[in-house]
């Protein structure tokens, strides 16, 4: 039996993806970038994910104005990046500039950039925003997506797993590491367990 | 400069959490657990939380009739359970019986247990349900939290980078490892970082 011990109700879900929001408010306009773990996947068919913001947050009027924005996968390349722009507010810097990250044109987007080099991005255009309290949830569906062409096996498959992505646990970034199985590993027949089990090595 | 292959529009956020989540119709009832990977933090003030579940999964019926739902988080001695909660229905197994997992009474729930032995687990209260397409998002707020003893360091801080979470990256089931920095590392100041980081070896 083990011990417990009680906490104040609070945001304690782990690990939690942490990626690079790039934004814009409209065409040529300079981009912004805002690290989120508010973030997640949120339904299937269509695809549809969500990031949460803060309103006072400069990123909130951008996303606001536009309707979209681009999810930036980030890797330990990208780490220091990521918690920079977490930190420091797009009104008193330009965070593309200060970080030495480069935008590239999205797929489906009209305004907003990815960021040159992340493992993969994802185009998003908001469907609905939800305000929650401290944050106003902007829901969005996945109109693109692109991964580095580095992510791919031989067989051409993509080996998302090998991209080292970080996640977000209480307060601190931490690595993706070792594999430990893959969906329906626990039903799966023997030889089918240890042949895919190979590939992940 | 990168290149990279275009995807149709996909669910490739990544890493996300993977987390048993246990759910039970009413008093007396039987519980069950489900796995979700489309679950997340929504707002930091009051703490708020999702889970996306399919309306014909077993659980989207629990969770409809109590209005409540536990998040229990997973480390390694839970992956297998965890996948097999994700591929089997509740209709057919008892999962908590087939896992040999035991459930144990969870915070301000009225009928919902937490899964024994797990890091630590968020008992959940839905606020909000919002149909999506194959999901419906169960938006709730964060009522009651416990964490498991032995994730506390020496000066009594939470240290849950050690509890070896899993995160769920496109169809396998990844191990954090290491912990790259801290939240506002790269502005610290040298000494600060120095200290800092050293507890994370």
């Amino acid at each position: 039996m083990k011990n417990y011990r009680t906490f104040d109700p609070c945001n304690l879900l782990s690990p939690l993806p942490v990626v690079m929001v790039s934004c814009a408010e409209k065409e040529g306009a300079s981009p912004n970038i805002i690290t989120c773990a508010w973030a997640g996947t949120v339904n299937s068919d269509p695809p549809m994910v969500y990031v949460s913001v803060r309103r006072e947050r400069y990123s909130h009027g951008l996303i606001s104005a536009s309707g979209e924005y681009v999810i930036n996968l980030v890797d330990e390349n990208l780490c220091k990046a990521t918690d920079y722009c977490g930190v420091k507010s797009g009104r008193d810097v330009n965070k593309f500039d200060a970080c030495a990250l480069r935008p590239m044109p999205a797929k489906e987007m009209t305004c907003t950039p990815a960021i040159a080099g992340a493992p993969a991005y994802l185009s998003c255009k908001v469907k609905q925003v939800i305000p929650l309290g401290s944050h106003d949830m902007f829901l969005a569906q996945v109109v693109g997506v692109e991964v580095r062409d580095d992510l791919f096996g031989e067989n051409g498959s993509l080996r998302l797993d090998k991209a080292g992505l970080i996640a977000y646990n209480h307060g601190v970034y931490q690595r993706t590491a070792d594999v430990l199985g893959f969906f329906g590993y626990s039903v799966a027949r023997e030889d089918v367990l240890k042949r895919r089990m190979e590939q992940y090595k």
